[in-house]
């Protein structure tokens, strides 16, 4: 037979209600209450009778979150900090993948199915401001990125301006000079790449030192490969480089393993530095310099003003930027390859 | 005014039945039609009424894909392949990050939420085939991975003992003869690594040469940082090892910066090969040889499978192998880091 709400709270020890709120994710409950009805509902193989918890909340206990890309590692170590965060809340967390694309970011903003999500967090790249005031009534909706998100709507992230200096300020420490950056994507600064160029520039600038366009060679996107070809560019220069600022990690690690083919040594010849702090930054050959953002605290200020929303709660301070360090390791100070 | 789903027939041309069909994710339709559809529904922004889709036709139109953990660039390259899968059929994929936690994998076999999906696309780590059996029934079911799947339930996989074998007759054939493997879990051959070490052994056992528990470390999972500490303690025994062969990429990449730091030469000293063949085993220093399974024909044979079995189809064959190739880059052949 299967197993009841009550059941449960006689195995457990605890009131039907004290179930109840374990179901509902309820924050404030011992680590001894919890252990106890979790391992109730272990022993008893308990589902839990989803409809009827949908008909008395309103909310099935599902939020979603809109990432561009999971292959890029930084959006891997996001997803799984999100989805710890909205679990520590009594929440599945189910990732819907945009691939950067208008359309499928538009439809996520719009709402994922009837009443799949009870919410959304949007990390967009293609998104204009426009289409999230337009779509915002849908569902209660985060922001997080780089990104002109419109007021009013809760937003997540680290000032990239002041950690593009930041880092440019760092390789400027180490006598470099000739300081190129990897992520130029177009024209127009503007997202995340338009940002960084802006707080690299500034630093530069500050320092007395010239702008070069041919130290800004272009991408398509922060990929291995795209760090490749733009070393690959650099290298050719009657003048090289003797410093290079690439806007993600995997920017980075493409560009590292040009110069080891071109036997080139890192940091001696060319000091690399990356950005995102992926886990592989480590394991890079050598260890990679890289800007590191409190991501945990992104993830987990991004769920919590998601649930304000969805439980009808006040949001103090709607635009919150989380800190960020500049994580100093062999590629930019070290010894060489 | 909100358009109609008949002004978007008006708009691109055709019929409703045809707008319809491009909605529910009809696979029999031309380029051009689908082209026609998705521009009339771009130019007059129309939302399809997902409540009504949903009683027409029983199905919400959102499948899911239940993940180990997407930190690992394996399983952020799959999400990525599925994702696009599902899109072509015209179905969602939303990703839910179990952690290889047994409650979670047991809550998203059991069904996320009330309806909240049509079907689950499964990668278990902890799960038990009887889990899976007693919950097949709460809805449509497809299993990847190295596991013991129920009967009946359908399966896509590749025959990891095959692959195993195959990447230790690789080094093999280059006279390695103190051949490592990273990647053993527990006492138990199991799941994974229990497949690939049988592969491993029988490639030894095959050739004349007696398998060695020293070199077969222990490792917690397939992470760098595992890979890092077994090649530690694999360059402290007396005999060091002329090749090792990982796991997983993630291993591979963590033991190469283990052997540089310690000024050992790969390939001369030390062969190494990795498994998955991720995207940044080709900028890895050296570039990594890896077995590479056909990870795009896992991703689209999953969903078929999944479908066929919400639009009650019959499936063939159930269980279903891809093929894998060995991926020989500098880390077993080229010249020295």
């Amino acid at each position: 037979m299967k197993a009841r709400l009550v059941d449960v709270a006689r195995e457990a020890g605890v009131s039907p209600k004290t179930v109840s709120n374990y179901l509902n994710g309820y924050p404030f409950m011992s680590e001894r209450t919890t252990e106890r009805v979790r391992a109730a509902i272990d022993k008893l193989d308990y589902v839990p009778n989803q409809s009827a918890r949908t008909l008395r909340t309103g909310k099935i206990g599902i939020i979603g979150v809109a990432l561009p890309n999971l292959q890029a590692p930084y959006f891997g170590e996001l997803a799984a900090l999100l989805t710890e965060a909205a679990e520590q809340r009594g929440y599945t967390l189910l990732i819907d993948q945009t691939g950067g694309d208008l359309d499928r970011e538009l439809r996520a903003v719009r709402g994922i199915g009837p009443q799949a999500l009870d919410g959304l967090i949007l990390s967009p790249l293609k998104l204009a401001a426009e289409d999230v005031s337009a779509a915002r009534d849908a569902q209660p909706l985060v922001v997080l990125g780089e990104w002109t998100h419109p007021a009013g709507v809760p937003y997540v992230g680290v000032d990239n301006v002041a950690a593009a200096r930041a880092a440019t300020q760092h390789l400027l420490s180490l006598d470099r000079r000739r300081i190129a950056a990897i992520g130029t994507i177009s024209d127009t600064p503007r997202g995340t790449w338009g940002v960084r160029i802006t707080g690299y520039r500034d630093a530069l600038t500050t320092a007395g030192l010239a702008t070069d366009e041919r130290l800004e060679p272009r991408v398509a996107n922060f990929h291995f490969d795209q760090g490749a070809s733009a070393m690959s560019r650099l290298l050719d220069l009657p003048e090289r480089p003797d410093a290079v600022f690439c806007f993600s990690d995997m920017l980075a690690i493409g560009a590292l393993s040009v110069l080891h083919r071109q036997g080139v040594r890192v940091p001696d010849d060319v000091a690399v530095m990356g950005w995102d702090d992926i886990t592989q930054a480590q394991y890079a050959w050598p260890p990679l310099t890289s800007v590191r953002a409190q991501t945990d605290v992104v993830a987990r200020t991004a769920v919590d003003y998601l649930l304000r929303q969805i439980d009808d709660q006040p949001i103090e301070q709607t635009d919150q930027y989380v800190d960020f360090e500049i994580v100093v390791r062999d590629s930019t100070i070290g010894r060489a390859a």
